[in-house]
């Protein structure tokens, strides 16, 4: 086996991941006014190339075709890999807003004074290097691409087989300006080819910094189990809405469609609303009504079988509780109190986005301490929870993890940051012989 | 294999992490003064418990005798292990120190007016469950405990076996000062006993959220290698000193001593000096001399060899400049300019700590924008590379990681955060629409 990797080994991917280091200490060079310079020239290069885009988007179209009669490929998954001119200016649009964000490196994170002639600074600086997986969709192209270059970073990007085209058309233009840039690295972008390449992307931990997967479960499961290297944003979504004692049962009924219906496919959507017994009587069978009227299918516990006619409620199964969905199906559990809602949560619950429906400023309150989640939520659809919306700007993903990052991830996440410490001579020793003693005043 | 492993799970340890998960919801609710007190509790205890400690102790000494006599034990391993009163002492002050640090947790972040009535908070809070790995000296145990509960965490200790009954003893004191205070969940604390209870640990990534290894480097790669939770604080450190052109040679002098010499073993320690070909006539008689001085071996690079009388300077080996000595040996190279200084760090460099000795402020500047380390010093020695140095309080490790922590890291590392949305009933589908539009204003 370790044989047959060596003989698999990728040179290139290895090479392309080395250059990109050395690309990735220029990049983190340029001002931020070189950065957005550079993204507004790409924008108008998309746009100016749009026929070199469609020619090669043509030829994945076209390929597909096969994949599309055989049933292999679905008309969605056609439908999102062909790209029109409307498609264009959007991708360029977005390369646009990316360079109007703020600059998120040389961020002064804190500053103090260790003793007289001797600062402590800590300031954000870029990852270095990032590999991008990501499935369909070529827009994801200028899109990290962007996001990349906006803070410092080289970037390794890795798309589906269908888009092969469109993507190194992308990547072509993306590479021509930067070869016109002045002081601007052309190994800061490359495009990976086969899924060897990504297998061998995945162990190179002294050259990439990060990975981030965008896609399926299944790719990002895939990039989980086999990266050495620290993987970003891989957000299972089974979230909650909890409609609490105190609840204003006009907010539950909107609050518990909006998370549901309004974007069913989506990781911050509600699989499972939980309904304290109290109001279950009230808020029943009007939301059961909305939902239907919504086409949800409905999976209701034990009680809220008891409860309802038999007709409108599929019984649950333990496995529907730990479930995500991602479609118009919601399971439905009534619950004793706020404790027993917050005790499933953390059973079942995937640490997205939890939310309560409540007007007891207390019970809110207390929801918002107890549960263990990137987002907790008082009268409020869980589908805020997306970095648009948080007002991040630009959004890489959202996270499940607790370290580095977690929730809705911007551009401070491919950043990190470095210590910067000023002096005229100081020495340990002093300090240690108790010559001088330090200050420790915060300067900021 | 697998059918081993299968045969050999701990359930035991798997139960303990379950545990810790629940205790550490409740441990999470505990207000800062609560946290404090029983800081204090824990404290006291430990100074009344001296006897039980001293006896528990004795038995580790006792029973590593004979290794000591057969050689497989060090002495210094031993006098590591034993501990007086003054060691007691000096536990219980340590934990009222941690007691006195500012809270790290409910700091609040960020927060946003995402539209009237609809305001979002990013706030710390604790991670959850930490295992920590550490070998010999017992004195860690009530240290990460002090700074684990401070953080709101809980812990699973897993100490050398040559330290068992004082681990246990230790513990045990600790869950006594826990049982006896109101809400304080018992289950926040475990021991673990056996390597084969770490390989368990390392693999309950459901439970446990972070894993600190403390200890020699074998057993922090160790970790690193086996474990599928994150590991915190693993720093490498092969540090450099660049003595540039413009330097100042008696700070200079003061500078490369105190990096190499005033704790060799240390990671922050320099294990290489760069200087620059003008100077090098000047600084390095008077520098070869002080270190000669102090006892330490030098390595040169040819040009160093060809400069100096040979009986001076050991000819370094390629391996030279890739190596951590810990140890009173400098490997020394002359180099053309600042670039080349750079170039070399980032070839054989750990990330950890580089520091440039020169009074040109726009070469400092450079070498702190360029390189890439957790720390990048101008004029100051490496060995300021320390929590308690830069204020932190604290110091769990220094990483050499660029993800969540770098550098040294302080109780801040065993936090994470979470998003709370206060809103009124807001749902996403009236943005959507085009019905409201967020406000995304800043409140701090």
């Amino acid at each position: 086996m370790s044989a047959i990797s060596k003989e698999r080994s990728q040179p290139d991917v290895v090479d392309a991941a080395c250059r990109a280091r050395v690309a990735s200490r220029t990049l983190a060079k340029l001002s931020n006014q070189s950065r957005n310079e550079l993204l507004m020239e790409v924008a108008k290069a998309i746009e100016e190339g749009s026929r070199k885009i469609f020619d090669a988007n043509e030829r994945d179209c076209h390929a597909a075709e096969p994949a599309v009669l055989a049933g292999t490929m679905s008309s969605a998954m056609l439908a999102r890999l062909r790209i029109n001119s409307q498609g264009v200016q959007e991708m360029a649009a977005r390369v646009r807003d990316v360079a109007r964000l703020a600059d998120p490196l040389g961020r002064r994170l804190a500053a103090t004074e260790l003793d007289d002639g001797l600062v402590l600074y800590k300031e954000s600086c870029p990852l270095g290097v990032i590999g991008i997986v990501f499935e369909s969709r070529p827009d994801v192209v200028p899109q990290v691409a962007a996001l990349s270059l906006k803070s410092g970073n080289a970037v390794l990007l890795k798309g589906g087989a269908e888009a092969a085209h469109t993507n190194q058309a992308l990547v072509a233009i993306w590479r021509e300006c930067l070869a016109a840039f002045p002081c601007a690295p052309l190994d800061s972008i490359h495009l990976l080819q086969t899924r060897a390449d990504v297998m061998e992307l995945l162990t190179l931990d002294r050259d990439v910094d990060l990975i981030i997967p965008r896609g399926s479960r299944e790719l990002v499961q895939f990039v989980v189990q086999h990266s050495r290297i620290p993987v970003l944003g891989h957000g299972e979504g089974i979230c909650h809405v909890y409609i609490d004692r105190a609840a204003d049962i006009e907010k539950a009924l909107r609050i518990t469609l909006d998370s549901k219906v309004q974007y069913p496919a989506a990781c911050n959507a509600a699989e499972t609303l939980l309904v304290h017994q109290e109001v279950a009587a009230e808020f029943l069978p009007k939301v059961l009504s909305r939902l239907r009227d919504a086409g949800v299918e409905v999976r209701g516990c034990s009680k809220t079988i008891a409860q309802l006619a038999e007709q409108e409620v599929v019984p649950a199964s333990e496995d529907d509780w730990a479930t995500e969905y991602s479609d118009l199906i919601l399971s439905l559990k009534i619950v004793a109190d706020a404790e027993e809602a917050i005790m499933h949560i953390h059973r079942y619950g995937s640490g997205h986005t939890e939310t309560i429906v409540t007007e007891d400023r207390e019970a809110a309150r207390r929801f918002l301490e107890d549960v263990d989640a990137a987002g907790v939520y008082h009268n409020a659809s869980t589908r805020f929870a997306d970095g648009f919306r948080y007002g991040l700007g630009a959004e890489l993903g959202i996270s499940t993890n607790k370290l580095h990052a977690r929730g809705p991830v911007g551009l401070e996440g491919l950043t990190t940051y470095k210590y910067k410490l000023l002096g005229d001579g100081h020495i340990v020793a002093e300090y240690s012989s108790g010559a001088r003693i330090f200050k420790h005043r915060p300067l900021c």
